[in-house]
């Protein structure tokens, strides 16, 4: 067990959490938390759900699998109740795969914090790819070709490559031609693919034409999602895994079933109420679901602008609630004031601006990258009085607290782009 | 990953699954749950809970983590909220422990079906020790020294035990004397002790001497504990870890803490105002909780009576719910009818006597053996109405539905002993 380590999230609040106890105002955009409030006929679910006190079936009840079956196929993956698996949070599925699926794992870099550590628990060699100058989430499919075959050459046996769209910490999803060249790439060197989905219902524009590699390589790919992000029920902890639907793909849902059954018996019983409900997507409830994506997508774009303007390289965001920028055209200006990496960047706009964002580093990215995920849905407010002003206007970023926490970061970003000694 | 297998209790639950479609009537006694309804208190709190939808700290929130060390406190654990850490369910902590410690895992022989895949999923080696004849839940204290030096000589890393009081299978509660052999050979031999007491409020007999591991070898035991027994909350997934309070303790509640934040993050918010209020123990809810131990209690002893009248060794049940027989007495009876081990037992009893038990091979007990374990928390009823019914008569044994479920018990294991042809 080579993973004991304070994750880099936390020691991130730790440092914000002393210095707001010291009575400075940190705009933290490390949090990678929807930061909305519960969405009232959810509440209502988890209510009906409270008899639901005994243990039920591993993977789920027949109605809550349904539900989940119901849901992906609206989005083109058709799906019997019996390929799915429900789980307290998407960690623990994903975790639950390691253990069942042999072989080691190419992460894209940068990637969700998360998924190196699960690799390491259980048991298996990392190996990462970087991701395509167009987007992230995905490795770029020449670089995965490459990176597999020297694995191989090396003695490794990579055979899981996890793909996020819309991704963490880019906030970007990969285009259609993009997954299927990794999909070609998949088939050819007969990889599994994970897909973790659970930004898919945050796609800022309607009408973006997503694609998941479960509809191009079918038998070869697992699709992970849950609702801590699409529905702000982060603290909910409800997480889905799909299997494909063939003989493979039911003894990779045994497996994990299995592991499963020792780990975390079942989702809780209120929970699997909430997910009936949810995953059915009634009308109310995607209305709020879209309202949000948009109100993402308004505070994305404003962090993209306001860093793209201070004069970094950064990707459009078109997903979820992630900016991530990257100094580099800067870095002889930055470094002639001491910040020369990921860290030295980081360390600044903390000391200096209060404006909290976590290093590409954390996220498996070159740490000498002048890069960082900046989340920008806790600009939203910390109450969910404030939540609800951003929630409910025409133009979020104009609502007086959101506005105020987007001019600490524009100070923040422009600074580090004027010339030493000098005034931004 | 070794795992692969459907568990024991859902392969036997499919069976009865599958008579009881075919319109017979089974009592199951095969399934270790509470088998009651839910104390509304809870359900109160669960609803007062659901706005807590964020992500909290990864152990667990300062209030929750505060009453558990009060629950703690009270039991002569003294606990600061530091030393604790919650999950969905108690099998979670179990396996991040597993995962935490290094060493091969000592178990008793029968145990909780559930420790020895977790240690294999953990990658780790398993020895059996038998438990002594007064009761189950600990390995016999000799046994376990010579076992550990046996494994050691064989090139082994035992370091592990895991002690159950009350204990799943037996229902039975190692004596004082004997947690503190248990705890000399744990010094002796620089074991870690886990100490599994889920079912610790449900011991029977209010003036029993309970004595925790923890307080004779604080420095050297790790407690878990959970609702889903004590509280009939099996569907609701809350479980909670003590760690020494010492350095060592520290490390590991941080290592603990670690796999949690990538394989489970943190217990559902709502889940954890619940353990705010369960492990306050105020009145009303304990008021509940000790007339569950007396009912629980009832129906053991009622099941006990009837195996040992029926010509079976069977050490008679001090906590929890369940009662583990041994027809050794009837084996050459019940040999000339074709019944010569565990499972041939626990398949006649379904077959021919509509009654489904485990066979002490799924518990790690010698397959040989005509040992089962009997739930008798089943025998409440499976809806509220009757469960409510056992809970509030003076003999619940004497509630029609319940001496109905008796009666069939009583004609099974007297069918036994009868003599082969013969009627009992």
């Amino acid at each position: 067990m080579a993973v004991r380590r304070i994750s880099a999230n936390l020691a991130l609040d730790h440092a914000v959490a002393s210095r707001q106890a010291a009575g400075e105002s940190i705009v933290h955009l490390g949090f990678g938390e929807a930061r909305l409030p519960v969405f009232p006929g959810l509440v209502d679910r988890l209510v009906s759900g409270a008899g639901r006190n005994s243990y039920g079936p591993v993977p789920g009840s027949a109605g809550a699998l349904r539900a989940v079956a119901g849901y992906f196929d609206r989005r083109r993956l058709p799906t019997r109740p019996e390929q799915v698996v429900l789980a307290p949070g998407s960690k623990a599925l994903l975790v639950a795969l390691q253990l069942a699926v042999p072989g080691d794992v190419l992460l894209p870099a940068p990637c969700w914090v998360t998924y190196a550590p699960q690799a390491v628990l259980a048991g298996k060699d990392v190996f990462t790819v970087p991701i395509p100058a167009e987007c992230g989430g995905v490795p770029d499919p020449d670089a995965l070709r490459e990176a597999v075959r020297a694995a191989r050459a090396a003695g490794a046996n990579p055979r899981i490559v996890v793909l996020t769209a819309p991704d963490n910490p880019t906030g970007t999803t990969a285009t259609p031609d993009l997954i299927r060249r990794i999909c070609a790439v998949a088939e050819a060197e007969d990889l599994l693919l994970v897909s973790d989905e659970i930004y898919r219902d945050l796609v800022h524009d309607p009408d973006f034409e997503y694609l998941s590699p479960a509809e191009v390589a079918p038998d070869r790919t697992v699709v992970v999602t849950g609702l801590s992000k699409s529905l702000a029920l982060g603290g909910w902890r409800i997480g889905v895994m799909r299997f494909p639907g063939t003989e493979d793909g039911e003894r990779m849902r045994a497996d994990v079933a299995s592991v499963a059954s020792e780990v975390w018996s079942t989702l809780a019983g209120p929970m699997q109420e909430v997910v009936e409900y949810a995953f059915d997507e009634p009308a109310e409830l995607v209305a709020r679901r879209d309202a949000d994506a948009r109100l993402h997508g308004a505070l994305a774009r404003a962090v993209h602008d306001i860093a793209a303007k201070a004069g970094a390289l950064v990707r459009p965001p078109t997903g979820g609630f992630y900016v991530y920028p990257d100094f580099e055209p800067l870095r002889d200006r930055l470094a002639a004031t001491g910040v020369v990496d990921g860290d030295s960047l980081q360390e600044r706009l903390l000391e200096r601006h209060g404006v909290a964002v976590l290093a590409g580093g954390h996220f498996g990215d070159d740490p000498r990258g002048l890069r960082f995920r900046a989340a920008t849905s806790v600009l939203y407010g910390d109450r969910p009085e404030l939540q609800q002003e951003a929630m409910e206007a025409t133009d979020p970023t104009a609502v007086p607290h959101v506005a105020r926490a987007l001019d600490v970061v524009e100070l923040a970003f422009t600074a580090l782009g004027a010339t030493p000694g000098g005034r931004p």
